[in-house]
């Protein structure tokens, strides 16, 4: 059960006008003067918090990151929507809550940098891993260090991330990919260095490893960079998008293709990719200027550009649990949600595309905190990688900075401000300990101060993961009953024996790069299973040298190749 | 028991040396570079924290007030002192978080202001009513809200009021005194209105209201109000501190008479006055310019105005601990502690100064959780009356306002940035929520999000006040056995009725303005108590008309009059 409040002041109904722009009149705060009017507690609540630290495993965990979110973020989203008394339902509804630090590392001191961005920190509660600005879940020497979502897939859970961003933008990409340089999304992007490209023997570009990584289902922007074209591989001078399909990537474009999807696993992994890059908001305003604090206060519009075809974040998540949530499994699943638009709007000095984006994401963690209720086995974790820009003053002043006047849902100003970079530059994020919230088994784990690293073990604890499991990448050809230079007469059974069952293994006798036969259709074999079988007489064919060709396919497309020279001699 | 922490990177003997800014070489932090190494707990945290919700009744309440302590201030402040991955040992160890919204109310529209002030903000925590900025505990029509030091009082606890302000500053002030307008310090003060001043039927000026709420300990600045004039009451014409000495207090005035204070009760109060205005801050440098972000890291030294004479925040708090703790009591203590000047020096952009001030509160906070700790019958509160300015931005950058850097026990630079005002100006509030931590009994009371107002009923509750009960004001004479005129003949015991016990009742017959009586010496006569007697024999005086003057005097000095008219008859 979560924790009472006294009072919701303003109707979501009522909610949704407001964000079309009506016109004056937003006066919906109830009296607040009388002594105990504001409270939002309504007696002791000893017990009530006490039932919510709960000990134990979950079998899931959903991560909700607000990019960017900060107190003051969270508390304009709330005053503009549902005024100051009122009660963000999903945010203000997680029951515990703390505080953590989020600084990186120096890549060349090692010593503290008090500002994080968004790979440093991400990498942090990914990894359990303190490490530079820009890496993505690499430390500070480079080495790659296993992620929460690569744990959970190893350990058999079900996967999801989810973004209004770009996939390749850092807090995606660091759940599923270990590069350098957050700037390296795609084989040809310039940030891309030897030691990420495949090209080099990295592990490829941020979109490359998504493939890779393969979680049952990742929700956002960033579709752009499928378009590039791997550069060494098995997929080599095939577009990325040609390289998820041809791996079985479900992919769908918009919300009607989101909402059609009823099934994501490994064998059809769904990829939804709704913009070319970061996805548009929800909501729209003139954004802060030299005087715009001094300005008539406006409210804040829908964004045209985020049409019904765009998914809210709210059905992205929506459709992420109930795609992932398999009660009959053994296993449960993790997912990471994230509004990715707070911490890029408050870069843009925009306050109603900011909270629009605050608002939208408390509706993701609203639906996420009402399945977690309902499961009563799922852990719910919100918070955000780092502090912003955007600073509430006192209304109608101007500062060195730019700000904005709105019209509340209370029908008073609130003028945002923001300070850190001039009109035309990028805002930027702040070094201050942001909040955390949970819900269900491991919530006490968030209460007082942590550091954002805790939070990776908190989660990994809880989900009881085994950190030494490993991801299983392309089949590992363990043996072939003929050696290399083999000769071979009458009656012959090859037998390869996997690591792990493959979607497909063949095993083709090849002259001269003639294929002599196919393993899918002589009589005999198997092509599946962890030992794939092929059955010739090798009477059938003429005397001579031949090479017996295997690749065996693993369910993710990644395939593994050996060819062994025999020779065919029964006369 | 609090929450275990993994590691505490500076000794606090370094950080004495740091202080006094000692040359480079600070890099005291541990190697974080590798996988958990930035760990804050070591583990599940589930029954650790739900050991520290216990529910129950507390004796004792400590609340301390970091006055603009955001999350940005206190994390500058862990990043100076202790390091990115230190640990503040006050407020860090506080184990039970949440937040708290801060809005004030305007004062005609009554819809919320997104930004309070000091005096709004402490209203609501000492009174549970939200009311207008400025206002010293009244509502926004003006009316007196009873506080929780007056109630804590009224229900027979020991009271005190402890800040590195002006006492007549907001936040000590909103605890004793009920002014219109925060600026009401002395009643010389132009921001008395006549609802405040004595000489048109108000309570009096801040100060005024001080001496009559009489807490058992008051210590802090404002030594200058105390010189201003009564120009109504009891003390019309005298001083404040002839009031004060008059009234029984026992006022000190540097560091060597606190120490030397052994004793503070209603029958002599502990008024310490340690300076004219606010008290100097303990550390000092140069403040936040429009380029020092870009200029080399400094770092903060004593500032040489904080004398030996000048008590610390510590030393005050523990004093009034010590002094306000009576186990044999029946009832125990409310007592509030502020850090005043972290905001004050939020306010002039000066980033050392600031953060001197938040480790001193911190120290305070310290000293706070040992007593509560080793006592067991004691909450502690931590929070803040409203964010501020300051952020923590990228190293080595400037913004459009004004920016310097520290170096700090990381050995690294970290650049604060002010960006509310421009340089000169008075950096200004702001309106996120913020951080409330607690310890002891309604600990869970601050978990999730509350709002300030709430903070004054989880204090009312946990010390189980009785809201009803009155502080007592000058004695009540409810009746005298004789009625105005009477004649009288020979013994006669003049029995004056009380509504409580008095300090003193001078009962004494007067004839044009000579005593005749004494009732200090007069046998068989008590002077005392809630029953006070003056026995005479009327043939010791001539037959003639006479006047019966009764003065009970209550234990804070206040005096209630009462003249009657007689005639001795014996012939």
């Amino acid at each position: 059960m979560r924790l009472t409040a006294q009072r919701t002041v303003l109707s979501s109904a009522l909610a949704g006008v407001l964000v079309l722009g009506a016109a004056a009149g937003y006066a919906v705060s109830a009296d607040l003067t009388g002594n105990g009017d504001a409270r939002r507690i309504a007696g002791d609540q000893t017990s009530t918090v006490r039932a919510e630290l709960r000990g134990g495993a979950a079998r899931n965990v959903i991560l909700l990151i607000g990019d960017g979110m900060g107190d003051s973020e969270i508390t304009a989203a709330r005053n503009y929507q549902y005024g100051a008394a009122g009660r963000l339902p999903g945010i203000d509804g997680v029951p515990v809550t703390g505080q953590y630090t989020t600084y990186s590392l120096d890549r060349s001191t090692h010593e503290p940098d008090y500002v994080t961005d968004s790979a440093a920190s991400g990498s942090g509660w990914s990894t359990g891993t303190k490490t530079y600005n820009g890496a993505i879940s690499v430390d500070v020497d480079g080495a790659a260090q296993k992620t929460v979502l690569e744990m959970a897939k190893a350990n058999g859970l079900r996967t999801g991330d989810v973004s209004t961003a770009e996939l390749q933008d850092a807090t995606p990409a660091v759940l599923v990919s270990h590069v350098s340089d957050r700037g390296c999304y795609a084989p040809s992007s310039s940030a891309c260095t030897d030691a990420d490209r495949l090209e080099t023997g990295g592990p490829g570009s941020i979109t490359e490893q998504l493939l890779n990584t393969r979680p049952d289902v990742t929700l956002g922007g960033g579709a752009a960079s499928f378009a590039d074209t791997a550069r060494a591989g098995q997929w080599k001078g095939k577009t990325l998008m040609q390289q998820a399909d041809a791996r079985g990537f479900d992919v769908v474009t918009d919300a009607a293709g989101l909402s059609g999807a009823t099934r994501a696993d490994q064998s059809a992994p769904l990829l939804g990719l709704f913009s070319g890059g970061n996805m548009p908001t929800e909501w729209n305003g003139a954004p802060a200027t030299r005087t715009g604090g001094t300005e008539a206060p406006i409210r804040c519009a829908a964004n045209p550009a985020h049409t019904a075809a765009v998914p809210t974040l709210k059905a992205m998540t929506t459709k992420a649990i109930d795609l992932l949530d398999a009660p009959s499994a053994k296993k449960g699943f993790f997912l990471q949600v994230e509004g990715a638009s707070i911490d890029k709007q408050d870069h843009a000095a925009n306050p109603c595309a900011q909270i629009g984006e605050t608002v939208a994401f408390d509706d993701a963690v609203a639906a996420a905190l009402a399945f977690a209720e309902q499961d009563g086995n799922t852990s719910v974790f919100v918070t955000a990688d780092h502090g912003h820009s955007s600073q509430i003053v006192y209304p109608g002043t101007t500062t060195p900075g730019l700000t904005r006047t709105l019209l509340t849902a209370d029908g008073a100003p609130m003028t945002m401000a923001y300070g850190t970079a001039p009109e035309g530059g990028s805002q930027d994020h702040t070094g201050t300990q942001v909040r955390i919230a949970a819900y269900g088994p491991g919530a006490a784990n968030v209460v007082g101060l942590t550091d954002q690293t805790d939070l990776f073990f908190t989660m990994r604890d809880t989900l009881r993961l085994d950190p030494d499991k490993e991801l299983p990448g392309a089949p590992e050809i363990r043996s072939v009953n003929i050696n290399d230079g083999a000769v071979l007469r009458g009656n012959k059974t090859f037998v390869v024996t996997l690591d792990a069952p493959a979607k497909y293994t063949y095993i083709e006798l090849n002259q001269g790069g003639v294929w002599k036969t196919d393993n899918t259709k002589a009589p005999g074999s198997t092509n599946a299973g962890s030992k794939p079988t092929l059955k010739i007489d090798t009477r059938d064919y003429p005397d001579g040298t031949y090479s017996l060709k295997i690749d065996a396919v693993g369910i993710d497309g990644r395939t593994t190749e050996k060819v062994l020279d025999l020779e065919i001699r029964n006369h």
